[in-house]
């Protein structure tokens, strides 16, 4: 009994019988609805070349910093996951699964947790529970199906139902597999990529002189003045909207946007293309780079997302050994009121613009950005990021926001994520527990069915459209 | 069915059927009982002159900026709101009003909307659901209603059950208004004024001058020194205190009170007279003016509300084009514990002082508001500001500071509206959902029943009553 | 039936009756096992002298600042409580406890209502609920039962099931009483001293250069310069851990830990001796020291606590009247991720450290502190302090930290208390709210009965042993 996995068909809703039935009845009517991804970081070359997948380690350990981070905070070396190196021998793929099975109750009550199992269940037909004892077996269940034509990439696409999926990419990525892709008469999905300009705008990096001087080459533009790295951007945008792309995604420190006097900017430009700048002047540099991107935004129709408020990378010598993304980007408190001022005074109530504000600091949610949110038309709250798929978070979001915003100014559902067999026990998961947030308030008489039901729907298959613009 | 907006006996009421049993017999202690308003909005000649009021969209929409800038969010402009606009034709009006039933799913799970549709369906008897197509039909049923004497604004305080109902008001207003209420014999009802001095500390603001100017005339004080503004501010307190005023309430972007010395507070107050007077100086200026209101609520005993927190006027191209208060004042974080030392340590165990505390930033309920008012005799847990009626807001709030504070550390319910109509739903809100939450703290066995029910009478009819020394 | 104290069986449990009978369960399996107390404030000559406690105000009241501090924002002066005075008359106890009795209302919904209830209830006998009728009943009740043999500290320390208890020591003590405890073949408890070195570090206070003359006089290191006080710290700690401590406990207003140049340390402890150094400089010298301290934990295992961001002695008047710890600790807003980045980056994966970080600001539980535990080995999520008995703090604890760090992350129940009698309630407090969050997640089917089961024995028995190495 306690080997065996078995997915309850009421998970994640809330237990009270009246408005777990209310719930039921609610999330029936999305359950099935096609999967709108319009932002995430799956690699498009995967649906392009449509391999099979490689081994259940490399799948779905390796690349899954959520896994690997509460394995490292137990003791696992990263590198025995796989993390930061070429590849895993067969033996050392089977070793880092066995580890994972191990320290499976580290993950109890994770949101981690959650969604593994649901992927493990109704993607791989896994029916035990991982542990010490059903490692191997868990193991070959899931390279055996990894073996089949059934579980290729584009097979998957069309089981998950995905409609639409979004990419991540670089401003000087040709965009060849998207372009590809469309171009594919045999593959009917859309994927769009997403114009991610982030390392542009941070001139205090090192590697920011070596950065701009690619995308002067890439973009045909002169970066060595302002003037032309705003040229340089303006191309690359017009090239990701040729190759379909809708949004832009900003992550930096902070949210801030200042405008800067225009001699001042190119000074700065030049000094950070120099190494002379000062780190307060790459900030007030990158503020008002941020502003201009904005200003794009307004006039070329991309959605600007910003994900602000984490220290990348907090434990160095981790990133020396095993590089970025492996676990300890770490949050900061945000702001979101002042810092934006200056953006939604010049382009708040423009309707080209689409504002996506995506946050990690909780609290600003009820006394930031649903207000923002309330009152700018180009604003809209987005789903709660790193804590998408993790229940007690988004009943926490709902209630935070629903009261000053309502449904119709959150963004509906976004699964950020980079493990590709993981979006639909994602959106399943947030489709569970809207309809529960909504069942609630049916329950207490504030919601009429109906209208919970109209809702919910909105959320599933409208809000990402509209806010997206897909 | 779907048309019909029936409001549900069991609304807000907790879904478990245990717990709904129990608060029903808590609300039902207090449901009757009659409303104490210690701080509102409500213009005070709206009940002396008792006039009709005018049509729908000029007594729901225009001046409520919670429906108007949701409204705006979704891409209505405030011009046909009737908001910044001398008046709207009939024609607009319907039209108005046409827009926000149109809209009505953008308020779904808001605050607004459970309010509104109580007061649509209790206060005018309206049993259709705003939408497109009811849209005329509900204008004219509350037309209808608005012309009977029975809606005229006196019939309504009584209906409405209204005991004691604060306004608030500018330190140099006559309170004549307040004086022929309080002399007029066909009217029972208690009104009372507020002092709100906001703009006369503000030494920053370009007005400031003007102001105090005026104030000066009104005072008969030369508050051409800070002295002669001290003595004006106390001559002004004098006034309103005669008029029944029993608070004074305070909205500036910090608590910040910290004093300075003599010779600074009059060079400074000279160099802001002069425009000469920096951003820090004017900041420190009245962070010292508010440490001296505090001094004189020790002695008047003028209860001291504090409203912090907000960056007010967000876009100034509506704050232009449409005036203030109209939906873009977005809150700000804050802190209260530093900022408030220098005024607890000198007046926080005087019996004179009462000092409520309210906040956007619901960070500070547990972390320092409810510390502070469970050590303090001065200070209150103010209830929570923008949040009053939400009920997911309503229970962070008291989830946050009960557990340290208890409830009779809390101010009560203070409805902060100047939507006459909305009082009595706003109030019943308050009584459904603080009984909400004592039946959980029952059905947990951490109240027993009686003690519930005491609390909750508490809470409606003793706590507004000391705290606010109406 | 309203003068009657009956605790129910089910307190604190959910209502959901489904979510109830499985909480109930789970609960079951831990109610009965021995209390790990790794952090707390007992003082050790109770249990080695084993002298009957004094009478119940002396006992209860006087030393609880949760208590005093409540009762003095209700009006109470402190030192009709005992506070700050040597010593009360029987008749002035009496008068104190009459007062906690009639202002037992100003409790409801408080933590401490909860607890205290819970104690007088089972290790008193009480069976009254108090009142300004019931006061003087109660109070007899309890001095009889406090002369009897049964209520003398070591029979009560067996009766409470206490396994192991450590206090919160100065540097320089010598710990004898802990030494005569463990040498004492009669006693067959562990209570082990906790080194508490916060005074040393805060070269801006007054007392600092005496405090570190005698540090150099009880380690026979000579303080005079920043090496002599490094040595005299590992030379108390050595001593510490000769006596069985296992951790070191650190609170100060932030978390910062920025290394200096040696010269620069040096330079800035002498300057501090001299009373010359400035409030930055101390401030730097002190977070130079606090990674100072992590370099030792490294280095001899002492787990390191950080209880940060609380203004202590809020009001200096009560300070000066009534000393410490006297209920006007107030909290400040926290930063853990920057701050806490120089002590991670050298030791956060270093297998000799083990870091517990509590807050009193709960908005960083999601935001920081799980996430860092999330990652590093070394850090653990403490309890929520303050909040440790409070049953809504305690669920959105669990409810932020849970999703991101699991329930292995975090540090099991620490209660923190100087009231001896009361640890039974909290640690009970503590097993049926755990009970209740994990009884939840099954409900939800997000995990097996049987991992919860395995999930709470782990909290309750396993995670205070090894996470403080006990």
């Amino acid at each position: 009994m306690a080997e065996a996995l078995v997915l309850h068909p009421d998970r994640l809703l809330p237990p009270d019988p009246g408005v777990r039935a209310v719930t039921r009845r609610l999330y029936d009517a999305v359950r099935a609805l096609p999967v709108l991804s319009p932002h995430g970081h799956v690699d498009p070359r995967v649906l392009l070349d449509d391999a099979p997948f490689p081994d259940p380690t490399a799948l779905l350990i390796t690349p899954d910093h959520y896994l690997t981070r509460l394995l490292h905070a137990s003791g696992v070396p990263l590198a025995d996951l796989g993390v930061g190196r070429a590849g895993l021998t067969e033996a050392e793929s089977r070793a880092a699964w066995r580890l994972l099975c191990e320290h499976w109750p580290a993950f109890r009550g994770t949101a981690s947790r959650s969604w593994l199992e649901a992927e493990l269940s109704e993607v791989f037909d896994v029916r035990l529970r991982p542990s010490a004892r059903t490692a191997d077996a868990v193991y070959d269940t899931i390279a055996a199906r990894l073996a089949e034509d059934a579980y290729r990439p584009r097979a998957l696409f069309e089981r998950f139902g995905i409609e639409v999926l979004a990419t991540t990419d670089d401003p000087c990525d040709d965009l060849a597999p998207h372009a590809a892709l469309a171009a594919d008469p045999t593959f009917p999905g859309r994927v769009l990529p997403t114009f991610r300009p982030d390392r542009y705008l941070e001139a205090g990096s090192p590697d920011w002189p070596a950065l701009v001087a690619r995308l002067g080459e890439v973009s045909g533009c002169d970066t060595g003045s302002y003037r032309g790295w705003v040229a340089a951007m303006e191309q690359r945008r017009a090239h990701f909207r040729a190759h379909g792309a809708t949004s832009a995604d900003h992550s930096h420190a902070d949210v801030g946007t200042e405008p800067l006097e225009p001699g001042v900017v190119e000074r700065s430009y030049a000094r950070a293309l120099a190494g002379t700048a000062s780190a307060a002047e790459c900030t007030a540099l990158r503020r008002h780079m941020l502003l201009e991107m904005a200003r794009m935004s307004v006039e070329d129709g991309l959605v600007m997302t910003l994900h602000p408020g984490v220290r990348r990378n907090h434990h160095r010598p981790t990133l020396h050994a095993s590089g970025p993304d492996t676990g300890h980007d770490i949050p900061l408190r945000g702001d979101f009121t002042d810092p934006l001022r200056p953006l939604l005074e010049r382009y708040g109530t423009h309707p080209g613009l689409h504002l996506v504000l995506f946050t990690l600091d909780e609290s600003v949610f009820s006394r930031e950005i649903a207000p923002l949110a309330g009152f700018y038309p180009s604003v809209f709250v987005g789903a709660p990021w790193w804590f998408l798929d993790a229940p007690a978070a988004v009943r926490r979001f709902r209630g935070a926001v629903t009261e000053t915003a309502g449904f119709r100014r959150t963004s509906g559902f976004v699964d950020d994520t980079r493990a590709f067999c993981s979006i639909p026990a994602r959106h399943d998961m947030s489709r569970r527990l809207d309809a529960g947030y909504l069942a609630g308030l049916v329950a207490e008489h504030v919601l009429d069915e109906d209208e919970a039901v109209e809702t919910l729907v909105d959320l599933v298959a409208v809000r990402p459209r509209e806010v997206f613009r897909l």
